[in-house]
């Protein structure tokens, strides 16, 4: 019986590429892609691929060949997802909020063959490809003119595309190639690249590098496949959705709803920019009914003009990630509409990991506590073989108490290949059978997992470990606090103490900071065990972020040190926190900075 | 990047096996299994499970040996669904309405070597094994007694266990052992078996010989798996469903939906026998969202006296199979507060393959309209790689005109790995690098497919293709029909011509059969082109089906070979039509009689 042989027929390799060729089978005349004045069915998404995917083949792309794009969520953007790997190729999306220099730096790793750039970024992209031509300059003789003009590419420089807009075209060039150009070039009738083995890479994904250098994630096709699949069904999205992509389709692939709209047969609302007119004009215009995003657009959404805002008829899904949406928000974003879903997950996961699966009987709580429930990041998305947290010295699970904390693990084929080029970071992330995900976090007892950091955010005060999320979401709840940040601060005494970063409301400004301090720690120690009262609270105009929008805390590690360098915080953690201003006039002996200074480069 | 290697935490075979998994860890204290008094969690499911894979282990059950099951929708069948293969081995269920020496050859064909028998079958498995035995018994000296006792088993006999009705024990055994003692000795900290290559067989199903011998069809745990992803995603059925048992689970494991509902953290409502009543009771009792049944289903509820109804509140979906459900009956049973999906499939394909996915437009529609619609098979499921309409000589694909006809071809993991011990009839299937269903269909504009008919089952008449399925829903559509069935009946012109066989409704019984024929072919000659009126009307009570519940059609295929030879119909068409009397007494020399004979023998 185990011996019955595998063909054609009954095995077929995994791929998202079966997902648009079903969608061309099925939904031929439904509406694919809509963005401003331009509309595409179904049919003519399939052809375009084809078109696309036989110019780049001219182009000698070949197999496993990375194909780099700089785009915002345009319609160009979302057929490469399909007609780059069915030339054979391999997709890498560049976020469009990088500097020149690390996206040279991606295009160099990567071995990019062709880079196509948006002709909103080609001012960006001329500066990267700059960057790239001075580095490659000292080995050769190219230049940058010879590099995009040459109609062909050499060792490490890719081949320019600009992508004019679709819909309004501008003319703006960099090189001889222009995307429309090449998909009207191509051919129609071209048969597309499955893969012969479902573990070939389909994308090629570099990390935001919130922690560290960004690192290459690579993809499979069966990866990518069961991904989109779990995607779908963990949000339990149904056929023919009208999707707004507010999420760009750099991250993960747009969490894999890039492919996972294709298999639902729904229709794909493009977004140049997700300001608050935009979103809400294609809200209603189209009769949206899915999108997902990052908190920070409810905060958008919710700080809408009065001209901008538009009534939203029917309830749209919102699946967001990348923070747990603080309750007030959710509770605001919900009452205009919006039904939101928490999800968790990492580019090395393929996007999400962990949904918030919602629970009948909770409908019954009263809303704070729902928000709470929903706060969590839930349980494995359905394609994840396992899951769990473990104490990271022992590597045993720890109780599903609520409280115990330990590293989040996941094991599964929705899990990446590995990092591009990086053997020691690919073993590391890989341990004893399971991919370790960096973050912290406890098991409740019904089996739902809630993160309490990232395992290199953990504040260890005094052998205590205090989570940054929870001291963060109990500043949240403060009516003044609009952004918070917690990390720790060297402490002579206790090792580690929470130093906190905030960015007030803009109605809660101007006010003398030293009085915003006092009432915040007023507030903090009404609210939380002393221990993890923050030493130290710094107020900015905004936190410093990635160009994914996640708060650069490493920054704030460095600003906490320099503030305890400068500030020469006692040894003594009871002087400190009484009597700050004498602190300031030191009171510390050479031999104590040292010690503060060394623990700092831990 | 093609060559980063898999390794336990990217790369875990897939398999049905991770669904009760995570629902133990995330369902825990949800409801997973309800049988009249008795109720299980889903931790009790997976303890229950863990003990009875260790217990078969320890009755030397090793990796990919069978083990069979004759049960009704138990909760003993439900567990077996995953307690069989985390002791690695292959699960066999039987059609409980199949004839004790079927059964006998099934058990020798599998090689089982456990026999799980329901009480209820006891009997009947008595009568099978007895079968097996004197079968045996020219070779060994094997007795029924020593078999069934023995406590170990040998060649190729069956250990057999009992299961007694866990809710209201009978004390009837067969054997030495007991299902339920099984469970309570075995161990819970049993550590499930997964498989190491997903490609590992995980069930063996035997078609129901519609059209020729049983075959034992064998799923992998790839094909399984998928394949209960696809039809989670194609009925969009969503998380915490509440699953009525209509369905036998010895239906290709009940349409995959005994692994699906665990996928879902749903309950399963268990149901020994489908009456009226038991539905309807069950139905209220614990609110159901969610059954799969053949149209059969819709008839026993639409028929249920008043005494056994119950109000629905909320809609339950229903996902029915095995044949289109006809209009009237569609919209009866939507009336009531269901909610109907159709799909089409094929235990060679994992159960449903293709599913009438409903489009928003559609709700527009007439009523009839709409029916009409849901009638067709539709589209085919999520992991199916393809589907296509092909022209069996030239393997050409059929326009999409929603009337050309041509053999329905499937590719994709979720197809079946082969036939067990059937090399010929394996390779027969897998043509081209497509399955070959058999079945005859067209695909319409929209590219929905529509059976016409099985290929066997289609009426080659005067170089006319005339589909029975097409004849059969006019049929169907008088009021007096209750069932009906057309099939080819030798004829010396044509060479096929229909013969219909009706069963009326009780209403309309008793009156005289040559004014009914009279009455139904004065409405065929109404309602279908002429070529397509049955040469011959033959009223039974209840027309010839399989043990699941398939009208037999070479039943009725003998029966009018028999008809034509003992009317002698005559070599003139018209003749018959016109003067059936006259025909009866002959007209026929031998030689026309034999051409007739001929034809029929092919």
């Amino acid at each position: 019986m185990e011996n019955l042989p595998k063909c054609e027929a009954n095995y077929t390799p995994l791929t998202p590429l079966t997902f648009l060729k079903r969608a061309y089978n099925f939904y031929a005349n439904r509406t694919s892609v809509i963005y401003e004045g331009t509309n595409f069915t179904w049919s003519q998404t399939y052809e375009r691929c084809c078109r696309l995917a036989s110019s780049l083949r001219s182009l000698n792309i070949a197999k496993n060949n990375v194909v780099s794009i700089l785009a915002p969520n345009i319609p160009a953007m979302y057929e490469m997802h399909f007609a780059v790997p069915m030339a054979g190729a391999v997709l890498n999306t560049i976020n469009t909020r990088l500097d020149a220099k690390t996206i040279a730096s991606i295009l160099k790793h990567a071995e990019s063959k062709v880079f196509f750039v948006d002709y909103q970024y080609v001012p960006l992209a001329h500066e990267a490809l700059r960057s790239l031509v001075d580095n490659e300059s000292q080995q050769s003789n190219n230049n940058l003119q010879a590099a995009t003009t040459s109609g062909g590419y050499y060792s490490s420089f890719p081949l320019v595309i600009v992508i004019d807009d679709i819909d309004s075209p501008t003319g703006i060039r960099l090189g001889e190639l222009e995307y429309e150009e090449l998909v009207q070039k191509g051919n129609p009738g071209y048969v597309p690249e499955f893969p012969q083995d479902e573990w070939d890479p389909i994308a090629l994904n570099y990390t935001s590098g919130t922690t560290s250098e960004p690192k290459g994630v690579v993809y499979s096709h069966r990866g990518a496949y069961l991904s989109t699949l779990s995607l779908i069904l963990g949000w339990e999205m149904g056929t023919e959705p009208v999707y707004l992509w507010t999420l760009p389709m750099f991250h993960c692939n747009g969490w894999t709803f890039t492919w996972g709209v294709a298999a639902r047969g729904g229709t794909n609302v493009c977004l140049r920019n997700p300001t608050a007119n935009d979103i809400y004009r294609n809200m209603s215009l189209h009769k949206v009914t899915h999108m997902c995003c990052a908190p920070i657009i409810f905060n958008i959404i919710l700080e809408a003009k009065a001209n901008e805002c538009q009534t939203i008829n029917s309830p749209v899904e919102i699946l967001t990630g990348g923070a747990p949406p603080p309750a007030s928000l959710l509770q605001q974003i919900e009452t205009l509409g919006f039904h939101v879903t928490h999800a968790y997950g990492l580019t090395e996961a393929t996007g999400p990991a962990l949904v918030c699966e919602w629970q009948g009987k909770w409908n019954k709580l009263p809303k704070e506590e729902q928000a709470k429930l929903k706060a969590r990041q839930g349980v494995s998305v359905l394609t994840l073989a396992d899951v769990d947290v473990k104490n990271m010295e022992t590597m045993e699970s720890v109780p599903h108490d609520g409280k115990t904390m330990g590293e989040i693990v996941l094991r599964g084929s929705s899990i990446m290949k590995g990092y591009f080029k990086d053997q020691e970071a690919t073993s590391k992330a890989f341990k004893n059978g399971w991919f370790l995900t960096g973050d912290v976090g406890v098991i409740y007892p019904d089996g739902y997992l809630e993160i309490k950091d990232r395992s290199k955010d953990v504040i260890i005060s005094g052998g205590e470990n205090i989570s940054s999320v929870e001291l963060e979401s109990i500043l949240y709840k403060h009516p003044k606090v609009l952004e918070a940040a917690v990390v720790a601060m060297p402490h002579a005494r206790w090792g580690e103490s929470p130093c906190a970063f905030l960015a007030l409301k803009k109605n809660s400004e101007g006010k003398n900071d030293n009085n915003n301090e006092a009432e915040i720690l007023a507030y903090c120690r009404k609210n939380m065990p002393h221990f993890m009262v923050p030493k130290k609270v710094v107020f900015m105009a905004e936190l410093p972020k990635t160009a994914t929008g996640k708060i650069q805390k490493f920054e704030l590690r460095i600003k906490a040190k320099a503030i305890v360098a400068s500030e020469k915080i006692p040894f003594n953690n009871r002087k400190f926190l009484n009597s700050k201003v004498k602190d300031k006039n030191g009171g510390h002996n050479r031999s104590e900075q040292q010690q503060i200074l060394a623990l700092s480069r831990l």
